[in-house]
């Protein structure tokens, strides 16, 4: 079966929405952009949707964000194109370039206008399970088989998809959305808030204590606060805390499969990338980026606007502002500088060893 | 919005069980602790909760088992505290000081007196899809869209919850609880065993042949195996076995978005830290602890009491008790030994070649 | 109480279909195998299922294929093993063996001989709900609480487990089973596909700007597209593109707990293993393998038949055919060789201050 169609472009009619067409004056002013239209660019530029360079017709508009495509920018035959101030003329004559020095940004923006998000549906599923005391507000939609259990209150417009388990006493504010097959418990949920499908909120921290028998459990009689604007990835995990609250930060994006254990602290707009883990009781600053399959211990605090590079494992405090690699962490540079190091020693040291006959370092390590 | 609320203690009443107040000596009966009241601190002492130090009232009581926190105990204005023998005599006048060897393991128990587990709430939701042929025990609970398939045999006092898929033939044990949206096939599963939200066990094991004309798969016939007073974390993953069970030994801690291969043998009382994957065949002995993010390769063993450390990649057999870090694993002190001779030695190198007014090192590697 | 039974035999018929007997030349045909009788052995010797080595009896076949296991093939008692011609004459005299070039893809063979995969048990659920705009093929079974939103297309023999979510639009080709607890949305899904429980396919890749007031969505308006004869692993998670398709190619083998990035595209007969992350807009050749908890950057091409080995970090395009390990990857070779010159000259560098009687090097970092 050819599961590919023809055409491969976005906006596939079967899965988004479409709006428009837009004059260029429209995108202009979302885009925050300036209009400088090519020598044999049209008048009264009407766009229809949006595609890539290589694809886009003088009915769409395009963008570029990064020199290394700059051979598409010369070559395309979009209509208009988002670019910076300086690759504004590298645009072709028949097109009209939008000139922001943020294209990305207005990109979203642009696309946002020809592919709107869904609305909300409002209703409850006639299969949903809701229980008498839960709070519902208004405009609020409810998907086929979803659980919303004793006292749980939903703000008004909020979408709870298919099959997610919304536990007793639970909040949610207005304009949320929760994914299919979440499940939320011990979680209070700010405003605007995206929780992606399989991701389980509030469940027990790994927390026990060990006994004459084994191990006896310690009861985690924290919470999980989520608050406005973030949102949670696939199959993400945030335990909730076991003295104290587990927090995710308002405007925090946090990607799939990442793990936050208990009492865990995150500011404001930091980015945890897939696969992260941040240990218990570990506390990020505002605007800290955590790389994909990075690790932080517990207990320990990363200050504000640090980053900390993917696989990187953080054993201690990170100052604010600093750039981390390595397991251990290191600064960036002393990291690459080492790595660098050791590949030439190695190098020179066999080098030396050929020339004088000694059989070379064997290849296979002792381990 | 506003998320959290005035206090942040633990305990929120919207979520917890609520249990007391106790006396003094029915605390320190639980804890093993001995009651050791400060000069100024009240006879018949009656405690309503627990807090952490700096939040806690003469109500209520607290423990310290971590040096760091030492002066938020001599600040504190909690009415009891669990110590070490060593701190006992830290504690302020108006306090009373429950002294025990184990503060961490007193605590799990004063603070389960205060918020006891939540009891089964036996019956079937009327939404669950139960098969005639299942066999439930007594009290047992069953949450909304539950499915208990053909020929399942649930014990007493078992909880199912909600959207949760006991599949055909699968044996859960008395006293366990299944969280929301896990899926168990193929599978015998002990008593007292937890399994959080989905968590997926006894799906296939990731086997299969190169045939001509692309892989064929190996058909899984094994089962999983889990062993009495087991805890899995949410969106855990436990393949079944190929030709022999995957076990988890009694005891033993899993905690979230861990992979466990086929054919994996986990001994008694091991502890699995979040992300960390064991592949297929490996071994690991009683006691063994693997923590976060770290990788095993498959068909080798792990002797008793090992230590695996923070993304640690293990290659080969782990001796018994042997403490292993890095990636390839070492032991661990010869790890860092070799970190900080590098970070010596290159720093050593670029000094030399700075006095020498050679160009330093490029700091981009060549990678 | 005992959860492991007796025999700990492959093939638990609580769980497990079994077939057969089957004569040994029927065998050998599926086997694609020679059939060599020991001296001993029985003519028209029927078998009646598989078995470990060490397990198996005279009425079972079995199979070698690692030299590691050689003692167990001279002392087994099985009726008939599977080997490679190196092995043939090591085969006890009372056994039959079955000699093959490739005896693991011979033993899937069988062993699926024995244990056929279950068939479609067609029907709908009178739980599920089904819009009544999807287009639902011959013989399709759906399991208790599936959902199968509007114009959703399900190929004859399709299986889609309990709870399981077919997003609007969503097309499965023919004979693919779709486990519990997925969601599918914006993909188009070839036939024979396996997606095992929980996992997430076609959710909003991670993608944002950097607004004035926080981050700002970019909308997603690709799709995910899955060829032919893919499986994909539990709780596993592909994001759909930004403007163009995340795409799996044919054969290609996911196993649990995998991240694949919007855009990602990944070739035929890849196998990308347990916990590896492939970050967005990087492209696979065909037959690439990324072994566990390996970690591949944005934006980067992975040549045909490279290898990545577990837990290495990608940062940069890797050629086709090369085998890479290490954070940051290097070429297998050189990064051993490495591993061991750092081993070998840190340990001289203490002798010679141990000698010298210079205090070591400190054993605690300073990071």
């Amino acid at each position: 079966m050819t599961v590919h169609d023809e055409t491969g472009l976005p906006g596939d009619r079967r899965f988004f929405n479409r709006a428009g067409p837009f004059n260029i004056t429209v995108l202009a002013e979302k885009a925050e952009a300036e209009v400088k239209a090519g020598p044999d660019a049209p008048s009264g530029l009407a766009l229809h949707g949006v595609a890539p360079l290589q694809a886009a017709t003088a009915a769409e508009v395009s963008f570029l964000d990064n020199r290394r495509y700059l051979p598409l920018l010369t070559a395309t035959r979009a209509g208009a194109v988002i670019v910076t101030p300086a690759f504004a003329d590298k645009v072709p004559p028949h097109c009209t370039a939008l000139v922001t020095k943020n294209p990305y940004l207005a990109w979203a923006r642009v696309a946002t206008l020809f592919h709107p998000r869904r609305s909300v549906r409002p209703g409850i599923h006639p299969t949903a399970s809701v229980a008498e005391t839960a709070l519902i507000g208004r405009d609020v939609e409810i998907g086929p088989f979803a659980v919303i259990e004793d006292g749980a209150k939903l703000g008004d417009q909020v979408v709870i998809s298919a099959h997610s388990v919304v536990g007793a006493g639970v909040h949610i504010g207005r304009d949320s959305r929760i994914g299919a097959h979440v499940s939320l418990e011990y979680s209070l949920i700010g405003e605007r808030v995206i929780i992606y499908p399989g991701a389980r909120i509030g469940q027990d921290g790994f927390g026990f204590a060990v006994g004459p028998s084994g191990f006896e459990a310690v009861p985690q009689i924290g919470r999980v606060i989520i608050e406005d604007d973030v949102e949670i990835g696939a199959n993400s995990t945030i335990d909730r805390g076991s003295m104290r609250d587990t927090v995710i930060g308002a405007g925090t994006r946090i990607d799939n499969l990442v793990q936050i254990g208990h009492n865990a602290m995150l500011g404001k707009c930091c980015i945890v990338v897939s696969q992260a883990g941040i240990s218990g009781s570990t506390e990020l600053g505002d605007f800290v980026t955590i790389a994909a399959q990075a690790g932080l211990i517990g207990h320990i605090k990363i200050g504000a606007k640090a980053r900390i590079g993917a696989q990187c494992g953080v054993m201690s405090d990170v100052d604010a502002g600093a750039d981390m690699i390595g397991s251990p962490a290191m600064p960036f540079r002393e990291f690459f500088r080492n790595v660098a190091w050791v590949r030439k020693a190695t190098k020179k040291d066999m080098e030396k060893k050929e020339a004088g006959s000694t059989p070379p370092v064997s290849e296979k390590p002792a381990i």
